[in-house]
């Protein structure tokens, strides 16, 4: 809210507040401000305070004025006219897509852009807990094993060997033999030698598709999914085939279309708790997609980021697959620790040495510290507690969740589990993220989740930031004038 | 060497010898083993022996027997006929391509591939100095500050801030700031904003290529340089378009000419204490090739892994350019913490939100809890008296070891400076490193320097290793053997 009490005028507020939308993508290149007169009345102010506030967002080179037409962000790789031009790099071509894509539909308000979502967990405001953030809040991360661990494993000396070699190029040994253990529970056959670590779950897919891919190689991708995956994957120069994702698992006429047309080379899943739906693969849609995938001869990589928060007995393709021709990716940022970025994946001995070569190509080696401090808290029983206490508190959340969720007038579209909820809303939730961003609150709207990007009525929710009824009060307010403003029209 | 008092037997002994530098790629695939009587002559051992030792190989089918020519490496990607068929991955074809080369030239001797290096970094034997190592002896690297800079992070309860955030995705704050004014102290002109922390200087390489470059673009790399910037860029499918390194710089009329017929994208140097060669560049040609990028439009990425044990004074590309069409990368491997991973780029402030974009999509952020023991050490002076340290001993171990190195019959290519000494030897170089394995000893032939990897008789030596009269005589025992056969032929 912008406060007539605070020390910087209204018109520096309202700049700030944009500009700080501008640098965090929340309004991406090409999005259109609000009109004078529609900010006025949103904000409580009056149109002249507007209008100084958009003339000091130009005077930063952050939007330009288009004549008839508004107030649009300006394209930051534009902001030096004096560097090299570049026609449209790979990296951002998602990026400038969703851009030209919003400047022609600047009419129905911006849009976020793909890596809007991450840079929102990064948001000043990531301490206090988000509806859309795709985190555990930071209080239920704590834990005294950790850092207990790091300080045993310094006592030992072990330090000095963490800090002078490069370290095993495969990752820790001592962190690949509990994984392989704790994989081996899980029914995934990985010995240690099959056991790679990475800079989080997030370089292990990175590694996993440049080893396997190359650029224009077709690969499937679950629809609506994580966006970072398709940014990543376009990123890479890959074309993404999104599949959609139903309750039992991946449509299989789609994949078996796609196998027919474009014979791809990879399937990207979460398999257990997807992402945003919260389902769950049947045991017998695994089982055809497996079937599916010897016949067209493309891998399997299965993201299993949840594992720590499902219950034991998920059906993993992995599992059935014997870790075959498919490739296992976890990690721990969703229960412990974040920022300590220990990944892993397990996968076929066949394709070990490859995957080492993009290691190698890519980071070299990962911190060995960090992962030996992990070690010992795997080893301990500590993590495995951990994570049967965030369970429960999970599910008591959810509970609480989906009640006020329901009492507000929304219904879910996928059976609540997890971490998340799939949340009907009955209105554009690109336009609701927007209008509840003036409130504080950051959303994680529908069409983040889907490669087309196309607009949604859906929101995916975090169970565990959203047990707040002032929330789900501003929430109703927000969502009553927004529907409002849409039957106006 | 093999001992007959061994607990293994002979065979046995022999076999894993082999099958070791098999795993490690020091035998790549295709590479063919010595003749069964060669064999036999080298290791001094019966012909039985060896039959014994090549048949437990072709057992754990590391090796295939081809009728009338001999045994060579399998490629391991065909060990497992069930997966699936891959033409030819990104990401390998480097070494698939040296592999096919090999193949053809088996005669001449196996080679080393893209890879072997760094793999041979991370061998059972490096704790032992080898004189092929691209890094410093663990005792040199070994400090009391590093340590104690971990323990004063937790011990500030900011060890629980590294745990449960995802942490700022550029890297942590402080570092930056440290690593802001030792850049503006070097004259390079970066805010800390236009400061980003990296897994190592490795992934900052690699965020650079992947964002300024698409698949198929044209890429400037000095010849020779190190094997691993070749790989990278190979396996993103990049064109690498080698530039001859001279003592100056860059050869300018080489550049030149492949911006008149090519258009690359960015240029790769080393320019101080270059590697293998140990030039630095000279204030003229510096400014030479930033008119050459200025005009044909490319940029400059300037790899400074070696500042930290170069003289303050040397000339260096984004200094002159002021960082607008440069990117600076730097890392600590070199004289601190190899297995920490922390390194860093500075980049023009216009693309920094692109560069960012690719560091998410690759690892997400970094681990916080390294940075800020690093930013600890900068702040307090220890890290500059450190290089200092560092600096003072490799000057004494490069005077002994030069010193020793002529008194071996050999030459410097090119005059002794920083870590490394580019050695004429008069013989095949990656002959003599095969032998020189025999002898327990890795070394750095120049081939693995060279982008199209022609034979060569330089090879490159690391002062800190090199220091011992033992090594230089077996050195020259067996390059008088291997000469004595060259000239037998």
């Amino acid at each position: 809210m912008l406060k007539r009490s605070a020390q910087s005028s209204l018109t520096e507020q309202l700049a700030e507040r944009f500009a700080e939308r501008i640098r965090n993508r929340l309004l991406p290149a090409g999005a259109r401000l609000p009109s004078v007169r529609e900010c006025a009345r949103q904000q409580g102010v009056s149109p002249y305070t507007v209008v100084a506030a958009y003339d000091q967002l130009l005077a930063q080179g952050l939007v330009e004025a288009r004549p008839q037409r508004g107030f649009f962000v300006r394209d930051a790789a534009q902001k030096t006219p004096a560097a090299p031009v570049d026609k449209a790099p790979a990296a951002l071509k998602s990026i400038v897509r969703e851009a030209e894509g919003t400047a022609q539909q600047a009419a129905s308000g911006s849009r976020f852009n793909a890596t809007a979502l991450i840079r929102g967990m990064f948001h000043q405001g990531s301490n206090t807990p988000q509806p859309g953030s795709g985190v555990l809040p930071m209080d239920w991360l704590q834990t005294s094993f950790l850092p207990a661990a790091v300080r045993k494993v310094m006592a030992e000396g072990a330090l000095q060997d963490s800090l002078l070699g490069y370290g095993d190029p495969l990752g820790t040994p001592a962190l690949r033999a509990a994984l392989s253990h704790r994989l081996q529970d899980l029914g995934v056959p990985a010995s240690p030698a099959q056991v790679m670590t990475t800079v989080g779950a997030t370089q292990a897919l990175d590694i996993v598709s440049r080893t396997l891919l190359k650029a224009g190689d077709p690969v499937m991708v679950e629809e609506p999914g994580w966006s970072v995956e398709f940014a990543r994957l376009d990123a890479l120069g890959m074309r993404v085939l999104p599949v959609p994702r139903r309750a039992e698992g991946p449509d299989l006429e789609v994949m078996a279309r796609y196998c027919e047309l474009h014979a791809p080379k990879l399937f990207v899943s979460v398999s257990v708790l997807h992402n945003p739906t919260g389902y769950s693969l049947a045991p017998w849609r695994a089982h055809q997609v497996l079937q599916l995938a010897q016949r067209h001869g493309f891998y399997v990589v299965e993201d299993d980021t949840y594992s720590h928060i499902a219950p034991g007995h998920a059906t993993r393709l992995t599992v059935l697959d014997g870790l075959s021709r498919s490739i296992y990716v976890g990690g721990f940022a969703k229960i412990l620790a974040p920022a300590w970025r220990v990944g892993y994946l397990a996968a076929p001995a066949a394709l070990m040495e490859r995957l080492l070569d993009t290691k190698l190509l890519s980071t070299l080696t990962t911190p060995s510290l960090l992962e030996k401090a992990l070690a010992l808290c795997i080893e301990q029983g500590q993590l495995r507690r951990h994570g049967e206490r965030m369970r429960q508190r999970l599910a008591q959340a959810r509970a609480r969740s989906v009640q006020l969720a329901l009492e507000a007038g929304c219904t879910f579209a996928a059976e609540p589990g997890g971490m998340f909820g799939w949340v009907e809303t009955g209105v554009d939730t690109d336009v609701l993220a927007q209008r509840m961003l003036d409130e504080g609150y950051l959303l994680a709207p529908g069409a983040l989740f889907h490669a087309s990007r196309q607009p949604s009525t859906l929101m995916r929710i975090n169970f565990s930031t959203t047990q707040d009824a002032q929330f789900w009060r501003v929430f109703q307010r927000v969502r009553a004038q927004t529907l409002e403003k849409v039957q106006k029209k």
